[in-house]
C-alpha cells in the first residue's frame, strides 16, 4: 500500500527527492514525473513511472496520490492551487510562492477546502539538533525565551549568480522559519544592519545582520555570512530568563594533531541536513497517506514571504519595517 | 522488486528488526516469520507474511530470498548452516555461535560454498561516529595506531539476570569487534584486570579492565562498567604515532543552567545506536539483493568468540591468554 | 626597591586591591591609605602604612610613588588631576570619570604633562582568554574582523540598587572597552534594542541588546543579561572574513553524572577575573616603577564614557546615536 | 618580613625558581645561592645575595631561613639531611632522592625532628585543573573512585639523552604522585605493558602503558607517549561508581577555519604548568614562613621512588611487581 507520488520538476533538487523516495524511504513509490523538459523528466523517471508534460495532468492523474513540487518558484502557486483543488496532499519546496498575494490565495484555497494539504520545505524543523533544542525550550525549565541568535554561514556562493538581495530573500527564510518555530512566535518587524563588507565576495553585500522583532517581544539576531570559506556552519542559541540553550557542534571525530584539538565542520548544506531531508519526507509520507499534511504549513510559507519582503524594504529604508499579517485561520492553529 | 526476508525469532530484537524492515527501510519486505512460540510469531508477522513453526522450512521456502536470525545463540549454528546450504544470504544477530568449533563449522561451510552469505550483527561498524573515526585512522595522517581505549558504560544491568561472566562473553564482543575493525588488526592475546568493585551491582564483578594484545603490537584497553547510573556512554580513542583521534560527544543540546554548561548523555543502546541499526540493514539489503554479504563476516564472528573465550580464561588464570586462529581463508581477505 | 603605593578609597574594591598589592604581588608595598572614613582607612591600612584624611595629601606625600584610586566615581577627576600635577603614575578604577567634559580635562592635563600616567581599570584586557583571542585576530590569518558578539551575563544584581540605566552606564563599559581593544577600532555610533523583559528582575529593564557601530564598519552586538541565575557567563566571538574566533569555556572539571556531561560556570566576576586583576596590577607596577603607564589609558576612559552616554541617549531616542570624538592626541597613538 | 631563601643549584630549573621568587611572588627574597660552578652561581644571584661554594654553608648561614634544592638528584639526600639538621624548611625538586634507602633516611631524620620541613616538587598538585578534579572526587557525589586514566604525552624528547628507562623513572613519577593524591590511595603493585613501538623515537621504547594497583583496589592506567609531535597533552579521568570526572581542555581560543573548529594544545610543560609552579611556591613560602612544610612530603617522595623502582623491575619481569612500604609515620598522616 505504498503512497503513489508524482514529482513536478526534475532539476537537481527534484532528482534528489526522487532518489530519496525510491531508494531511502519505505511506504512510497514515485509513479509519475513532470518537467518542462521532457527529456530531463524521462531521464529522472524511475522504472514504470508515467512522464507528463503538463504538471496539471500529473496532479489530476489517478496514478498519483500526492505531489512533490520542485519546479521554480513562480510556478508554485498554480500547481499548489491545482493540488488543493484535487484534494491531494502536496509537498512544496521553498519558496512556497513569490508574493504575499499568492501566499494568501493558497491559504484561502486550503482553508476553503477545510483540511491541511500543503507542507512547505523548511527541512530544519526535522533536524534532530533543532528538535532537541526546541524540546528544551518547550519544557519551560529555562523560563521564557527572550533572544535567539541564528548564525547562517556558507562556505561560498557562486559569484554573479548569488546577488545582494539573496541573503534576505533566499537565505534568511530558513532562519526566519526556524526562529518562529523555536520560539512559537510570529515576526512583527524587521531591521537590517550591514557591517563592514567582506572582501571575499567582491561586490556582494556580505555579511548581513538582521533583527527580527517577535510578537512576544523576543528579538532574533540573525548573522548571515555567505562566503566565509571555512565551511557550512549553522548555529543557534536561545537566551531564556534563567538559562541558555544552543545547538551543539556537529558530531565529527575529535582529532589532536599539529593543528590542535579539532573537529571538522560540514562542507555544505547537503552534508549538514541530509538526515533532516530524509526525516522531512518520512513524516510527509505518513501524513499524506492519511490525506493531509502536518509539517510547515502554507501559513508558515506566508510568514516567511512577509519576512523576506520586509527585510528587503528594511535595507532600503534603514529602519524598522513592520509586518502585518491577516488573522490566523483556525486551520493553522 | 523488494527483497523477501524471513525472520527467525520474534522476541524483542526480532520484533524491532521487523519494524525496521517494514516501516523504516525501502526495497525490502518481511514475507515470513518463525518462532518457537507460534503465538508470538503470529503476533509479530506483518500482514501477508507466512508463519512457520520450523525455521528450516522458512529457510527453504520460496517466499524467502534472505534470512534474519534473531533466535537464541545455541540455535544459530544449525540455522546458519541451513542458510548456507540453501545459498541464501543471512543476517545473524550476535553471538554468531557459542563455541569456537561451531564458528569453524560455519566458516568451513561458507568457504566451501565459495561466496560470502553471512553477516553478523556488529552494528557499531555502521555507526557514523565510528566510521568517521576509522576514516581518520585509515588516512595514515596520524601515523600507525599504537593504542586504543574503548570505554563501554551501561547505566545499569538487570540484577540477577546479568551475571559476572557477561561483561566478558556478552558486552566485550562489541569492543573486541570494533577494535579489530578500527585498527585493521587481529587480537592475539587477552588479559583481564579487576579493579575495586562497584558497590552498585552488589555481587556483580564490575567494573572490568581488559587488555587486548593485537598482531601489530597495538594494545587495546577496554573499560567495561555496567552499572554506572549516569547513562549509556560509549567512548573510543586511538593513540597513533603523531596524533590522537576520538569519538565525539553525542550531539545533544548545549544547555547552560544551574547545573553548568552541559549536554545530555544517551540513556541506553537503543538511543545511541538506532541509526547504526538502520544503516546495518540498509547495507545488508543491498548485498543480500545481490546474493551475498558485505558487513561483519563469519570470520569476525569467529574472532569475537575467541576473544570472549580467552577473556573468561584470563579471569581464572590471571595471566595472558593467547589466542590462536586458523589461517584466514581467502574469502575473508 | 619596592614601588610605594598609596590607595585612595578603602571600600570593598580598595580592600581587595590592598590585599593583592600586599599578599599576592611582588615589588610593591602599600605605604599610605586614605578614605572619607578614617576608621575604615585605619582598618584597611597594612602595618606601617600612613593614614590620610585628605586624598590630596596622600598624593603629595613623599611616602607615595604611585596612586591607586578606588574612591567613588565623582571624586576621580580631582584626584586624577592631582596625580598628574604631581607627576605620579595612577591606577584609576572605572568609571574613570563621570562626564565627557571631565574626561577631556584629564586628557588635556596628561597630554600637557607629556607622558602617560593614567591607567584605567579595564581588567578584561589582562585576561588570558581575551589576550589569546586578540592574538588570533591580530595575526590576520582569518581576514579582517567584521562582527563581534559580546555576551555579558550576571547571575543576579541587587534588587533596587541596580537600576535600569546600569546595564548601559555600568555594565556595558566592559564590553565597549574590550570591543575597541579586540578590534583595534573606535565606536562611532550606538543603538539599543530592548527585547522581551525578563520577569526575574521585576521592574528592571533586562535584558538589553546594544549595537556598537565601529569606524571600520564592523558591528558589535552586545547581549547584557543581569539576572540570568545560572552563573556569571562572559562570551565573545569575532566573525572575520574567512573564519571565526571565540572565547573558550572556562577550565572546569568535566563531570559525567545524572545531569549530563557538564562543566561548572563561574559564580561571579571575582571567580572569573581574579587572575586578570592580578595581572593588571603586575603590569601596572612595572610601568609605574618606570614613572609611566601602559594599560588602558585616559583615552580609553574617555571613549567608554562616550559609549555609555550615547547608549543612554539611544534608549530614549530609539535611534542611532552618533559619537564624535576629539582628534586623538599623539600620546595615545 | 620577607622569607630569606637560599637556592642550591642554579641550572635551568634553579634559575627559573630564582626568577619566580624575585619577580613573581611576594613575601620572599633570595638571599643566597650555591652551585658547583661558582661562575654560574654568581651569574644567577640576585643583587645583594650571598654566593656560596658549599651548599652546607648556605644551609647553615644566618642569611637563610629556608632552602630550595635544585641540584642534581644524587646530591639531594645530603642536602636534605643538612636542612633537617638545621631545622630549616626546604623545597626539593624531584626526584627527592635516588634510592629507597635514601628516602627512608630522609623520613627517619624528619620524623626524629618531629615537624615537617620537606616539600617535594610535585607541582601538579598545585594546578587548578587537578585541584578542581580532586575536589569533585572528594565530595563523594560520584561514589568511590574505581579507575583512573592518566595520559602523559610529550611532543618530543631529546634523542639520545632521553633513554628507554626514563618514561618509568623520570616521567612516570608525576602520574604516580598525582594518582596517589587524587585517589587518596597508595600504590601496592606495578605492571608495565609495551605496545607497538612508535617509529618517531627510533630506538626509544615508546609508548608505555603502566598499570598501578592501589591499596583500595582501584587501578590506574597510565599512557606515556614521549614523541607524539602534536603537543604536550596531559589528561586525567577518574571513573567512579556512579559518574566520571576528567580534566578539561586547556583554555585556548576556539578558532573555526579551514582546519575545523579547534583549540591549540600547549607546546610544553612550561606553558602547561607555569601557574602551578607559581602556586607551588606561593604555598611553600607561607608554610616555610611558619617553619614547616605542607605540600607533597618526604613520604610522597619515598612512594614515588618505590613506584619508579617497581616499574623498572616490571619491564624486566613482565609481571606484577609488588610494592611494600614501611608503616606510615604519624607525621605524614
Amino acid at each position: 500500500m505504498s503512497l503513489k507520488v508524482g514529482v513536478i520538476g526534475t532539476g537537481m533538487i527534484g532528482q534528489d527527492h526522487i532518489r530519496r523516495l525510491t531508494q531511502v524511504l519505505s511506504g512510497v513509490a514515485v509513479t509519475a514525473v513532470a518537467d518542462i523538459s521532457r527529456e530531463r523528466a524521462e531521464a529522472a523517471a524511475p522504472e514504470g513511472a508515467a512522464v507528463f508534460d503538463d504538471p496539471k495532468a500529473l496532479i489530476a492523474s489517478d496514478t498519483v496520490d500526492a505531489v512533490v513540487i520542485c519546479s521554480w518558484g513562480p510556478a508554485h502557486e498554480e500547481q499548489l492551487l491545482a493540488c488543493i483543488d484535487a484534494g491531494k496532499p502536496v509537498f512544496c519546496e521553498k519558496p512556497m510562492v513569490t508574493s504575499e498575494d499568492a501566499a494568501l490565495r493558497v491559504i484561502e484555497a486550503e482553508t476553503a477546502f477545510g483540511r491541511r494539504l500543503v507542507q512547505v520545505g523548511f527541512m530544519r524543523r526535522f533536524d534532530a539538533d533543532y528538535r532537541r533544542l526546541k524540546a528544551v525550550i518547550d519544557t519551560g525549565s529555562l523560563g521564557a525565551p527572550l533572544m535567539y541568535k541564528s548564525v547562517h554561514r556558507n562556505a561560498s556562493v557562486p559569484e554573479g549568480l548569488y546577488t545582494s538581495d539573496m541573503p534576505l530573500n533566499d537565505t534568511l527564510v530558513h532562519d526566519a522559519d526556524i526562529s518562529r518555530w523555536l520560539l512559537s512566535d510570529e515576526v512583527t518587524g524587521v531591521e537590517v544592519r550591514l557591517p563592514r563588507r567582506s572582501t571575499v565576495g567582491k561586490d556582494l553585500r556580505d555579511p548581513t545582520i538582521v533583527l527580527l522583532h517577535c510578537a512576544s517581544g523576543a528579538i532574533v539576531i540573525v548573522e548571515i555570512s555567505v562566503n566565509i570559506a571555512y565551511g557550512y556552519d549553522i548555529r543557534g542559541e536561545v537566551s531564556c530568563e534563567t538559562g541558555v540553550a544552543a545547538l551543539p557542534n556537529r558530531p565529527a571525530t575529535v582529532v589532536s594533531d599539529q593543528f590542535g584539538i579539532r573537529q571538522a565542520i560540514p562542507e555544505d548544506w547537503r552534508e549538514r541536513f541530509i538526515e533532516a531531508y530524509d526525516q522531512e519526507f518520512r513524516e510527509w509520507i505518513v501524513a499524506a497517506g492519511q490525506g493531509t499534511a502536518t509539517g510547515p504549513s502554507a501559513w508558515d510559507g506566508y510568514a516567511s514571504t512577509l519576512v523576506a519582503d520586509a527585510a528587503l524594504r528594511a535595507v532600503d529604508s534603514g529602519g524598522h519595517e513592520v509586518i502585518s499579517m491577516i488573522e490566523k485561520p483556525a486551520l493553522y492553529a
